[in-house]
């Protein structure tokens, strides 16, 4: 591991986008964005994921093309991404989201034909800071297998939901697999197994081994009723017109929904209460031994804090090697 | 057990219900949502519900008002169910919701006031039977405790998502406690005794007496993950300024999205992609020794198919015995 300052970790994050094609204002939004991953303690899906990223414009013979919107009502869009990478499709879903909700108190955006969107707590924070509560689904290619399955028929197939609260919203950002694609990735590279339970491998049999998990298939979070909350995501994805199984790392759908809370009641009494109520949620008496009870966001919030104290993040030699060798390219 | 004809059933909910002071046709709302349960293998959400209501009508002084909107936009309402039973506030919000979305393309509506909601698959049912696709939360009084934790910060809170399939749609409904009210109250009836980690006492210790347990606190399903989605679904009641913690059986919040997938896509193809989606699905590769692969709602579906061929449904002596009491109140 090396340390890194987070000026120099930007900084290198940002050449190598540069060297894959993007201008300064893309890589900036990307390398907020991986950046922030790593502040909140989600490595595989910071620097790490800059190389994937590398790897996925170096390996597609097609250049990606610009967004448009294909379809368009006062509350709602659908968004073509081109094939541009998921940082980018997901700001602009975000901004149309945001003009329409802000408009008519509400609206719905799907996105297709994009990769990698990242962490949809980074958007729905951007949404919650703006007064909104949302929600935003995402499909992906079918490498996670239903409950009682051993074949992929979902994406890892994140959902998240956010609410305005003080000081930190409350957004609960879960992923419906065992484990997430980057997490798995970046165990096959540094030649980790994965838990129990975790995987199967081609022919239908568990597996511990991330390589043959990458030609099988992930388990699904949360027994039959988890199972039934990753095909929900896959139908929300679905609806931008992503397909229900793209090839490769390609045509994600990307589902995004904004209300404004004063629609429907006094936003700032909605917003007091909602931080009310998560102070009684950290009250709660904990279980024997526990240490506390928490709301979704505050490990985050609070990993955050500590790294911008901290000023540094720790990253592994090879994924700087790689970064470095890709600005230069 | 008593087996009763589907007719008898019915009638003998509906003498019930006009026992307790309703009209016919909210007698026969109310009958049809519990006799679906009743179908589809939930007891607890049937008669022995009707046994509930009778016995929250007979326990509340002040009589139930109109319900009324208090807040409303082109795509949202905010209901105020005026403390009506929640069968009725319930079908009310869901017709103002399908009004605003079929003109709109989407639409919201949060209502308040109210109490027993019943399945929110009954209502996406009808939902995704006109086009939509939906989204229905549900918050209640806080009898289940935060992953952690030992004291009951939230509801039962069940969520649910409806697409629009053929033959049937696809539909997920879930309670986010690891027992649902309806089902400790029942054992509590019954003399049965709860699975171990369902439930808290008072002081906060394990326990497996439904008694005790309603004294106490329900566990929450999930883990972490679970308890951060029961979390959303009371802020999502909330949104229509219902109480973060009603008294006993009241202020109960409901919340109801819709959403016309033509906003978005070819509404047509989107119902055979999905279709398409679910068939394959069903087609995964089973695991070792298990039975298949279900989507959500086919256990339902299979479920009331048997019990309309069989024509009955059994029901226990008390639960009999208690609505015809009732209905000759």
């Amino acid at each position: 591991m090396n340390t890194l300052t987070l000026s120099e970790a930007r900084a290198l994050v940002t050449a190598a986008m540069a060297g894959a094609g993007h201008g300064p204002a893309e890589a900036d939004l990307i390398a907020d964005h991986l950046i922030d991953c790593e502040l909140r303690g989600l490595p595989f899906g910071g620097l790490a994921r800059a190389v994937s990223i590398v790897e996925r414009v170096r390996t597609t013979a097609e250049a990606p093309q610009p967004m448009r919107v294909t379809a368009e009502t006062p509350v709602s869009a659908t968004l073509d991404g081109g094939d541009q990478v998921g940082y980018l499709v997901g700001m602009r879903a975000l901004e149309l989201a945001v003009a329409k909700a802000r408009a008519h108190g509400m609206a719905a955006v799907a996105a297709r034909n994009t990769w990698y969107t990242g962490m949809f707590s980074y958007y729905l924070e951007k949404a919650t800071a703006a007064g909104f509560a949302g929600m935003i689904a995402g499909s992906g290619p079918a490498v996670v297998a239903p409950h009682g399955g051993t074949e992929g028929r979902f994406g890892t197939n994140p959902i998240a939901f956010g609410f305005p609260a003080t000081p930190t919203p409350v957004i609960w950002d879960i992923g419906t697999s065992t484990v997430m694609y980057g997490e798995v990735v970046l165990k096959a590279r540094l030649g980790e197994k994965l838990q129990p339970g975790q995987a199967y491998d081609a022919t239908g049999n568990s597996t511990l081994d991330p390589a043959a998990a990458l030609q099988g298939a992930f388990g699904v979070w949360g027994g039959h009723k988890g199972s039934g909350l990753a095909v929900v995501v896959q139908l929300l994805g679905m609806l931008s017109g992503a397909a229900a199984d793209p090839p490769g790392i390609s045509d994600c759908g990307f589902f995004v929904l904004l209300l404004d809370p004063a629609a429907l009641t006094d936003a700032d009494d909605y917003r007091r209460r909602v931080t009310t109520f998560t102070e009684s949620i950290r009250a709660t008496r904990p279980v024997e031994g526990g240490s506390g009870v928490r709301v979704p966001f505050d490990r985050s919030a609070a990993c955050r804090a500590e790294a911008l104290r901290r000023g540094t993040i720790d990253v592994s030699e090879p994924v700087i090697a790689a970064l470095r060798k890709a600005a230069h390219a």
